[in-house]
């Protein structure tokens, strides 16, 4: 089975907090702003629109106000607007 | 009798919640976000903007924000702008 | 008398409930969402704009959200703009 | 004296509740809607502005949240978007 | 000293409520909507933008919703913009 | 050490309360509107954008709504955009 | 580990609330307006977009209304549009 995002959209996996909070020299989210401001992502697939400025692979920070979350086979995935991730991370 | 959707408009019939939740492989909305977030469905008709990415048989993810319920002979039908559908359902 | 709607705005006559429930095999409406959701109406005037998709005598589907309704002669017509307009139903 | 509208404005002179209810064949507005969504009124003067589609003597229907109301020598006048009219009746 | 208005702005002066009032021929404004709805005022000085429709000396109908009121030397001025205006009274 | 306004935005020293309600001939705030409604500032610095109508020196009226006001060196700024000024104060 | 803004997103590092009430001719923020207005930061990272004004190393006051926070290593850094960066401190 294969999600496509539509347009300017990306499905991005959602990074486990666990692993989010001891990646060493990873981005480590302050405890008050963690549930309600940003999360990471791993892009998995992009939209047609050619603005999107990410590809797959990339790992984003994105909005915990933009996009919408689905769950697929355990894994929970966001649907974004591209022009809702606010950086990449590049390791 | 036959709904033409106007404009970017699309119809599309909800799928089931059982029928979504069981599919083997396919997704699954977590509990939570069940009733409020998104909703599957497949299309049925297209209005006639060209910048339509979806066509008919397309099964597509919803935000349940988006769109205008109706009820046809028992079936449930969506009635959404196409820029309003997250994701085209590959299967 | 004469009502001629303006711009892109369409007039169109409200179909009654029960006319809408019982017809055979054409929309029902949930009883949930009735009162506030979307209503049937045929065409009866269109304003000058040639972008309207609708022409006189097309039954429209339409946001109970949109438009404006007025009376006349027992007649419950809604003003609404054609934008507004969800979708037509052929017969 | 004269009011001259501005741009896009249109001034209306509003038809009393009673000639209105009670022409015949005229637009009877239903009681739950009369105070707070249609009114009558008679075009007096309109703006500059090309695209204003009445002209000084129509009967315009406006929607009572547009516009802003004044009073000159007892009548009640209405300073109006010309793209907040509507429909114009011909009688 | 002398204000001078930016951009598309409108310097005027407002006209005291008892001469709105009494003015033989004026406006009078219904006293339910006197206090928020509208106010006379007279032009003291336009902005640079040329797409401005009313000149100095010119009296306007201005929405009390609208623009900013300060005082110089015990009159009171109100600073709005020209789109703002609704109409100009000719005498 | 310098601030400089980035774009469409100017860098203005508010005066104070006293200054502005002794000054002879000056703007005098209505008591009422004193602290919502606006202030007066001299510009200090503007920002990059040409269609910025005000230079340095300038004296400015600003709505207390618009800009964000900084400390320096115990004067009270205000960095504001420059289409939110309303008028310049010619002496 | 490297964060890259996207668009025309800036990424920089917060100050310490120390160091900007403590530098000599520094800005001194008022304390009622301190937690809830504008913060000092300095800018690390820069999009793609050909309109950012600022570049990496830059000092910028940022209103605490924009931009998103996150944290890497201890340090507090935000990620905001250029667009609401208010203004560059030049020493």
């Amino acid at each position: 089975m294969n999600i496509k995002p539509l347009g300017i959209r990306v499905l991005a996996k959602k990074l486990e907090e666990e692993e989010e909070r001891r990646t060493a020299g990873g981005i480590v989210l302050p405890d008050s702003a963690k549930s309600d401001k940003v999360v990471r992502a791993k892009v998995i697939a992009v939209g047609t629109n050619d603005k999107i400025e990410v590809k797959v692979g990339d790992e984003i920070v994105v909005s915990n106000y933009a996009g919408t979350e689905i769950e697929v086979d355990e894994d929970k995935l966001i649907l974004v607007k591209s022009t809702d991730i606010l950086a990449v991370i590049e390791s």
